[in-house]
């Protein structure tokens, strides 16, 4: 593994400062003078943005990420997930309906993209130690990434609630250090960065929470080049995402982008729908409200666990994506996330409770006539049945 | 869909009787002659033992398959599954270590592509109703393909002690119509082919047992094909298979000897190890005797759910695929898998009980000899983690 030749630097979402990829002597973190998130950029050819299906998984995209020469076994079974038609959903909704099943991922979810390329570029800027907060899945695929390079034990810590979880025996499994801490997210967060101080302040420590390192956003991204190559010259008209932290949602506009600088924009690029739980739904305030940055809320608690995430730091990031795009941003109830996931399994596609989200968005959004009958939909089903399958009454 | 137009006929595996493809009228069952399984043979060309890459999932394959046109959305999803090195245990068992990762399939196991197939068949073949015994994962995914046909409740029998199971639940989420009888799967059998007796005699129901009609067969035959194809010129020496019916050993066999009728032999092919618990182990105890035929033993229970297959209607053709590869039999202790289970998520390649039965079993073979130092070796991990790490203390 070494830093890609074409990375340029990471700069700041929010302000100007840059630092450039060649003076880098130790792992990113947030911006040095603005405590926001860097992005990677690079200078690109066209022949870049195109996939290596001679490659497995994540390294068909080696050259559109910060870390190329992937270990072999390291990231094989992660990405080029399916994308496929839902005709049994499409007619009743009125629409081309589409799935991107992200289950398929060796953790079971797409957290597998982002934390792949964050430990691999944590660990190329020398870093051995990661940390995390999590609602779940990040948390796993953190373990099982650390696992995979035989790093020391990752430190996650989990809400306390999480204790016994599946997520938590996953993360054990793996060989995590799995710590407990809060109700959501960010409580957790805040313990473990309290609990970390020193080592955090020293370098030590990687902390891997969303956005606060440029590596796992460059993961997610893979999702967007993905989609557009899986749909060539005829793209989604809308891509409705379950929306915590946003890393996907950035990630696939930043694909989007970085392929219309190269000159190989597919035409138009999808709208993005960012779908959170009305119980959190932060993103959504903030678009409806005309705000440039999301302000943190108070969770009331969503059974969807990836959307109980009251603050985003890249909320600006998100936002600007869902206006870049003509998108928007809905909230959705618990009981139609609960109908949906019901309504997606007895149909044939099973998902996640973040997923069924998205379901339950489109019907909405078919109601109020935001989205057109005819149009081409993408669903983005984060994570399979296996963990929320459990939580149901039979 | 349709039948494949380079299907000929269905052949008994254990005696002369051969059902012309071009009579059929009805959905085919066991041999009418013999009861024991019929396999489907083709007419193939070379050009239709290659993989269509333009098409996606199990629909790469249709040219060996019983039933072409699968509809879109069907099987998008199911096989087409990575194989990745193993880096991290390979130095320590002195192996060139491999992983075919089955659970990235949409219910988490490789039950799909054989599910998919028998289903699928069936409908061509003119059925609407379809009812199995199972041990959790073959349930799991004929609910999940009877409804994405939209078909009626797809009748799932399980052992008692699956009441409230993530496998039942996850058959309640497809829409399946759940019973409970028995200890194991073969009792569950009994229990069903019993209540359904009138309409299994009618033909209105098919039974999709393992090796019951032929379509499974073929659908896990498409492993075969896959590690054939990814692996080229240097095949596996060993692939490592948790043996409970055997429909993906005898397919993976079968792929083989396809590829060799047709002049595409990619030289030797590998080796077949069929593994099982030590406390339900009719095949390895079938191997070790010479026997012609596995007889059925009384299970003692094994946590590895897939393996507590007592009986195996097939059994000649699981011990006629051993030893004609020049494979071998073996069974591991229920420490060993547990222990494997560990080990394997430990080393970041996290899989299923039945998965780890393979990691135990390659362990032994290494230390008495069987599989020598820098052999090639490929494990079947056949499902994911997800529903055993629920079993695991933390």
């Amino acid at each position: 593994m070494r830093l890609n030749p074409a990375l340029q630097s990471f700069a700041c979402s929010a302000c100007e400062h840059v630092a450039s990829a060649l003076a880098l002597t130790a792992p990113v973190g947030l911006c040095p003078r603005c405590h926001k998130p860097l992005a990677a950029r690079y200078a690109l050819r066209q022949d870049a943005l195109v996939p290596r299906h001679e490659r497995a998984g994540l390294a068909r995209w080696e050259s559109v990420l910060p870390i190329v020469e992937l270990p072999a076994g390291y990231a094989d079974d992660v990405g080029a997930t399916p994308v496929a038609p839902w005709p049994r959903l499409a007619p009743e909704l009125g629409l081309d309906l589409w799935v991107k099943h992200e289950g398929g991922n060796p953790t079971g979810s797409f957290k597998d993209r982002g934390l792949a390329v964050g430990v691999a570029l944590g660990v190329v800027l020398g870093a051995r130690r990661f940390c995390l907060p999590t609602q779940g899945n990040a948390g796993v695929a953190a373990s099982l990434f650390s696992a995979r390079l035989g790093l020391p034990p990752c430190h996650v810590v989990m809400p306390l609630a999480w204790r016994g979880s599946p997520y938590h025996r996953a993360c054990a499994l793996f060989g995590a250090d799995v710590r407990f801490a809060g109700a959501n997210v960010a409580e957790a967060g805040r313990a473990m960065r309290e609990a970390l101080d020193r080592p955090l302040a020293a370098g030590e420590v990687v902390d891997l929470s969303t956005f606060f390192e440029p590596g796992r956003l460059e993961g997610k991204k893979t999702m967007g080049f993905e989609i557009a190559a899986d749909f060539g010259r005829a793209q989604p008209d809308w891509i409705v995402y379950p929306t915590g932290g946003g890393t996907g949602l950035v990630g696939i506009w930043k694909a989007y982008e970085e392929l219309a600088a190269a000159g190989l924009s597919p035409g138009t690029p999808p709208r993005l729908v960012a779908v959170q739980s009305e119980r959190c739904a932060p993103v959504v305030e903030a678009f409806r409200r005309g705000l440039a940055v999301v302000e943190p809320v108070t969770s009331r608690g969503t059974a969807a666990d990836g959307l109980d995430v009251p603050a985003a730091i890249m909320g600006h990031g998100i936002l600007a994506a869902l206006r870049a795009s003509r998108g928007t941003a809905v909230a959705v109830s618990e009981e139609a996330i609960a109908a949906a996931f019901r309504r997606s399994g007895a149909a044939g596609v099973p998902t996640s409770f973040e997923g069924a989200a998205t379901l339950a968005a489109v019907e909405t959004l078919r109601r109020d006539g935001t989205i057109p009958a005819g149009s081409r939909v993408l669903l983005l089903f984060t994570a399979g049945f296996a963990t929320h399958v459990s939580r149901v009454e039979v």
